[in-house]
């Protein structure tokens, strides 16, 4: 892409005299990662239509004066000096976005993004490139689902989630409320922002210095939490426990927030501000093993339902650094414990020495996705420092006060970043109980119509998330666009459809199964959706 | 209350002296509305039985210095010092609560709370005036029922929710989410922090400027949302919208922050964090008087649900204020169009002349608890300004560039608030679809057990949130304390129970049923729990 760069912007260049020729008032152009953008000041928005009028080549006479082109007296600004101008002369255009945001509380900026090149097998290249890169970087893919995006205006690494990313969200979200139940978690919901002293008993206020969000209201210092632990040992604190209260397991989607360095944000995979699926234990040391043992369970069985398994899953153990908290009595039985659990599952885990937190041993759980990368997801964290720090306490048997174990766990990790990845392993091609749009109905003319609305009540009524398109477009265009969307199945319904009450099926992969009664396809979709199968076992079994 | 404070002082300062001439290390004491405390330090907690033991009438010597008092040597603080310590001395004390904060980082107080009266009728009608405040008092229900917390590490009006309070919340939420989807409304969710520029072109920097929590980081300032809508404008501005699109509905439980003045906060009805069941709708304007009908229908439907309706529901319009902004025919034509839907739904309603917000007519729903104060509710915001300072827009038919109308909705408001209300009108005692528990099994011997957890497995099975309280108290006792817990039902099952596979049922206000078959009893709760019946619908019908 670099290559092209210096002509993007020669593009850029032309697109703006051409806008401003007509009127419009271009202000600033640059280069972005894979194309250009021209920025016009103006309180009403371009349609992609009325853009591409715009994009093409002309002969344009202007000055370079600093970082300003100057046309007729026009100042452009370009945002990236270093790239000289070639002399080349772009003629092929393609817009790709159009955007709004606000330089300045009540100046809009709409910014036209695109690209330009001198000759046409440049352009379909890179279109072709393009393709595929939308296939496997969830930034890509998240716009053409339309799930999410980040602006200008909210600040980097900062998430919105639209209707379609929200529903991929509460489908994570249930999944783990159903495994967590499982396990005896008990659902809490804390809040954002703390008094700084929170972090100073907590050791977060220094450890996490660099991180951590700090403000002062009314002369008193405020956090916004890295991390939900504290707030759930203020819980736990809130009434006396007992032993035979414990494992006491709390559960919450906490939506953290974490300032990481603006050049290391990266669309979901690295953010400012996320939500996970935490989880803490408060334990008695003899709990210890039994309790790691069922989470290692749960979390192999949560892994395996997005297909992850066998040679795809590794497990390590960490063991006690040379810097740390704790007894050697302590992290022996810790540290055994983790280990014998795994062990009497049968796991084969490699041991990582020495790289255990400081508080205490900890189990990781990586899996590789289908580029062959592997990523760290799930933990399970023994920790003897906050107990300490916090005086959490329990009243034993013999009514004398012990200290209980307490334990991180995170099986998503982030839900952001486990989207994201989700996204890219997938191609977009979520399984169908996360697909935002589960069923496409497209009914072949007008005249089916009716049909293809009966249909559609049906499957809402399964609480299937269906919608049609109607015959406006042909239907191999249609069609296309399911794909595109992700859609895993397309019902397609005509004539002889309507006449005979039965659908045309296509799944993913180009399988179609013809005029089949539609009543056997739902009872197998819902079941496909209910056991939330990775694959479209819906068709598959029809196909059989 | 305010007449026993002398005593109750008197009655800490002898509490603190048996402490500290037991070893304990007492370092203030205190008035609190309701009773006195003792803080100790101390890394291990008390429990109630323990302290119970130095809460007895002992003669004892002291000074007072300024604020302290000093006794053979140990200065305890006193953090009320308007109050004479008087020469009565209390006899008969009683102990409330125990509970542990950090002053610092790394100290531990244990504070416990407490009474003293000279007399023991005193202390009696103290004891029963508490027992009838907490019926009435969210804040002591709340802490009677295990729901929530605040905590002094925490800061003042920020919530911790337990996992009997998330329940609540959850089923709130749930509703909620039912009756959104049930008008189109799709789900999105947001980042809490956002950079000011956001809160410029909104214009919540300077309108909501005291509100508002802000920080700097690396330069740049950001705030905490204290509301949604600039978060949903920029989801609607990330693609463009045509007048086929809207109305497009976005909803979101959205934890909002606005810092409160410390002395305005008390208990979940102020607080500086909260959740709201927010939505907004843009829409054209000819589209306004019936997506509003819609809402009037669906709020309306939504406070019977909770009991509230006749005339216990009141509806105002709030008209243009003297300074607005906006034309006259937009004025004109939306408070027409919410004048036009009420009045097509044959509801009466009150007009608040020149109570509208400045950028728009509103209509708003006041509801009436059980103790007979009017609450405002729901809003229905017609909104003029942020479409503009955003420069929204939507393509109309013709082709051309129009401004959407907004609507600002929430039918709860604040979820937390509610949910104060909530257990004040029902002092404690929910409806059984928003109790935590809903079923406690008492059998009557332990010889029964394996009978009740039948009964257990079968309610868990139907997803009705059950528990059992084994025999170890006596059954009087059992009921009693389910009832203070504010459980709905009751099953108690002894021998005959067992033998003939029946039931015995206690609803509230004393309704009982015995010997019944118990799946008669299931499939009613089922269906109660399932309507969300406001009244104990499933013993009400078997009665009959």
């Amino acid at each position: 892409m670099e290559s092209y760069k210096p002509v993007w912007l020669k593009g850029a260049i032309i697109l703006a005299i051409n806008l401003a020729n007509a009127g419009y008032k271009p202000v600033t152009i640059g280069l972005g990662e894979r194309d250009f953008y021209v920025d016009i000041q103006s309180d009403t928005s371009l349609t992609l239509d009325e853009a591409k009028k715009f994009a093409k080549y002309s002969e344009v006479q202007f000055k370079v004066e600093n970082n300003y082109i100057n046309y007729n007296g026009i100042k452009i600004k370009i945002e990236n000096s270093e790239i000289n101008i070639p002399s080349s002369n772009p003629k092929y255009f393609e817009i790709l976005n159009i955007s709004t945001h606000h330089p300045e509380p009540t100046v809009q900026y709409v910014r036209i993004r695109g690209v330009a090149f001198e000759t046409e097998e440049q352009l379909k290249d890179y279109l072709n490139w393009l393709e595929k890169a939308e296939e496997t970087d969830h930034r890509l893919i998240g716009e053409r689902l339309d799930l999410f995006s980040f602006h200008e205006e909210a600040g980097s690494g900062l998430v919105l989630f639209h209707p379609k990313g929200q529903i991929i969200r509460n489908e994570l979200i249930n999944y783990m409320r159903e495994i967590n139940e499982g396990m005896g978690y008990q659902e809490v919901y804390t809040s954002h922002v703390y008094k700084s002293d929170l972090w100073k008993i907590s050791g977060h206020y220094t450890l996490y210095r660099d991180k951590l969000v700090l403000f002062n209201m009314e002369g008193d210092e405020y956090g916004v939490k890295p991390m939900n632990c504290p707030a759930h040992i203020l819980i736990y604190k809130s009434k006396p426990r007992t032993y035979r209260d414990l494992p006491i397991r709390f559960s919450e989607f906490g939506h953290v927030y974490r300032w990481e360095k603006k050049g290391e944000l990266y669309g979901l995979l690295r953010v400012r501000g996320f939500v996970q699926d935490d989880g803490h234990i408060f334990l008695r040391e003899d709990q210890l093993k039994d309790e790691v043992k069922m989470l290692i369970k749960k979390t192999l069985e949560v892994w395996e339902k997005f297909g992850f398994k066998g040679e795809d899953v590794k497990v390590y153990l960490s063991t006690r650094p040379d810097e740390s908290i704790g007894t050697d009595e302590q992290w022996e039985k810790a540290t055994n414990a983790l280990m014998t659990a795994m062990q009497e599952l049968g796991l084969s885990f490699g041991i990582k020495e020495k790289e255990g937190a400081f508080y205490g041993p900890k189990i990781d759980f990586e899996i590789r996705d289908s580029l062959g990368r592997w990523w760290q997801m799930s933990t399970i964290q023994v920790d003897f420092n906050l107990p300490e720090r916090f005086k959490l306490e329990y009243i034993d048997k013999d009514g004398s006060k012990k200290r209980p174990v307490m334990v991180h766990r995170a099986i998503y990790g982030s839900l952001d970043r486990f989207i994201a990845i989700l996204l890219e392993h997938f191609n977009g091609r979520l399984p169908t109980w996360l697909s935002p749009i589960q069923v496409r109905i497209l009914p072949i003319s007008d005249e089916v119509n009716e049909y293809a609305e009966k249909i559609l009540n049906e499957l809402k009524k399964s609480k299937i998330r269906a919608e049609i398109d109607y015959a406006g477009e042909t239907l191999s265009k249609r069609i296309k666009s399911a794909y595109d969307q992700g859609v895993p199945y397309i019902i397609i319904v005509g004539k002889r459809e309507a006449n005979e009450g039965t659908v045309t099926i296509r799944g993913r992969g180009n399988i179609e199964i013809k005029n089949i009664k539609f009543e056997d396809f739902l009872n197998r979709l819902k079941n496909e959706i209910l056991n939330r199968d990775v694959e479209q076992t819906a068709i598959k079994t029809l196909k059989k």
